[in-house]
């Protein structure tokens, strides 16, 4: 989809005056949901999905035929500083893995019938130490909103987002920090793999960065340019350009729900059309998904990133639409309601 | 698959010498897991479920390609007592319903490209009222247990059994009261949606057939005899026979874990080639996967039987396997290991 906006205000616009769930839709299948051949709310929090599903499709009767899945990427100026266990080549080697089919998310992607897009970001142009100074020129970040935001199909139905970036938990992190307060330590975690004295490094550099940039940090877009990546921001673009299109949304991991909160803090409710796939083992996301109020659908210990987990959760709402729009009333399968 | 049983001892020498995993191929593919383009560990419990999978299916890289989902009804004698929302015409009904492909679990098996097969087993003749004595007679469990075991395909690489029948939480909960001890009130739920004067009157019923059989219960085949119904003995039968064939199974809500609890409770060990699929909202469900030490998959509210909940899991074991035979490895990909 074009993006038209043309600076972070008219971005900001945008976001405030985005669609609303379609009330009729939503009614018609609440209604529906009430004369399927089950129990009351016996299918649990598969009807919750379908009716929410149904209202921001405006659709009583929806079916999941075209999910995408984008991962993007980006590198750091941060990994500097020492915070990651893998270097910043890797970030550049896994989209070529991308592109080429190997990694985990092309195998959950295709297991679910998605379609699936790779976006590298300026990988040979990492953003700035935010140690140092701001991440991202506004330029530079409202170009990455833009690059997410035109990335999205139009023609899907539920969209999850991924990314790469070495070092990117730290931004992750950081972000956290200074949307949400609390201490560095409540947010930081190992990422790929960190040991004690790398987590404790970790710990010193998101700390300081926040201290550094917080005077500055009006809303999440203000966070998102100075402490987020280029791929956390693309991945925020995409989740507001999906709200327009009123396509739904499953987030991802620490990374994704980062960059996804800074569009939360920056007009609430701006995340209403999403639903968090799971809760990665990245200890801050569990966290970060209690200050979204977000119950995760999956908790099953990932913590990849690359849109792995929201991948997996995809079934999940498949089938939620299929129980709700497939299964007989009572009156058509001839079924006593009890 | 034939059974080759003659009577419930020669049932459990077979559960007593069942097949055990494959070490060379679980020793295979934990290898092959460790050289996978991610962060050791980062799939978290999908590293282990493919390990696991590999181990059973005595194959190192294997993929799913056909899970078969066998629903199992019967009727109940204890109806008589008062113990279901619903009337006990609602069983045939739903077999009617699942036949006609409208009821949830022919939508969830279908996106999750599943075969689905429907067992009626004696409909029109109850089992005994368990408050009055044994349920079925040792002849009538070997029946169902049969027919549970024929009916699973020997092609199948991943089983899912679910049920209907009105009336079969109570058998379920004097299962799980018979064979992990505690109260009646900690085993006995609302079911299909009973009022708190339903659940009393269940509870009562609950603790006295326990109380009037357990002197003569000696193992799980035995409960099943005496408080089970024929398709919970069914979905036993094809537990059993699906560890003979080397066939993972899915497990389902409270009722299929009650029955599949009378295999662990004839012989420790026989559910070791089982997941719990999920927890259902039925309170006694959570509670007997603690017992069996299993830890669900997935925990979305769901209580309908069926199969649904495990049906629904499906496509996580697909995506586990999928990204442990199909991701490219370090070397294959050219990313550094860091």
């Amino acid at each position: 989809m074009l993006a038209d906006f043309q600076d972070l205000d008219s971005f900001r616009h945008l976001l405030a005056a985005a669609p609303a769930p379609d009330a009729a839709a939503r009614s018609a299948a609440a209604e529906r949901n009430g004369q399927l051949t089950k129990p009351p709310g016996a299918l649990g929090r598969l009807e919750e999905i379908a009716i929410w599903y149904a209202g921001w499709r405006a659709d009583p009767r929806p079916r999941l035929t075209a999910p995408q899945v984008i991962v993007f990427a980006g590198n750091h100026g941060v990994v500097a500083q020492g915070i990651s266990a893998f270097p910043a080549d890797v970030t550049v080697q896994m989209v070529a893995n991308f592109q080429a089919g190997g990694a985990a998310v092309n195998q959950l992607a295709g297991a679910a019938g998605a379609r699936m897009d790779v976006i590298a970001l300026e990988l040979d142009r990492p953003t700035a130490d935010f140690t140092q100074g701001p991440a991202m020129t506004e330029a530079e970040l409202l170009q990455a909103l833009t690059c997410g935001w035109q990335a999205v199909d139009p023609a899907t139905d539920l969209l999850v987002v991924g990314e790469m970036g070495i070092g990117n938990t730290t931004a992750a992190a950081a972000l956290s920090l200074a949307l949400f307060g609390g201490t560095a330590a409540d947010w930081t975690g190992r990422g790929t793999g960190l040991d004690d004295a790398g987590l404790a490094n970790k710990t010193r550099v998101v700390a300081e960065a926040v201290a550094l940039h917080a005077p500055q940090i009006g809303d999440g877009l203000d966070a998102l340019a100075r402490l987020g990546g280029r791929e956390i921001a693309a991945m925020a673009g995409a989740i507001a350009a999906a709200r327009q299109l009123r396509i739904p949304v499953l987030l991802d991991g620490f990374i994704c729900c980062a960059g996804a909160a800074c569009l939360e803090k920056t007009v609430p409710g701006a995340l209403d059309h999403t639903i968090a796939g799971h809760s990665s083992a990245e200890p801050g996301h569990a966290r970060l998904l209690a200050a979204l109020d977000k119950a995760p659908l999956l908790q099953l210990g990932l913590r990849l990133g690359e849109g792995s987990g929201a991948a997996l959760a995809i079934p999940l709402i498949k089938g939620a639409l299929a129980c709700h729009s497939d299964m007989a009333t009572f009156a058509e399968a001839g079924v006593s309601e009890g």
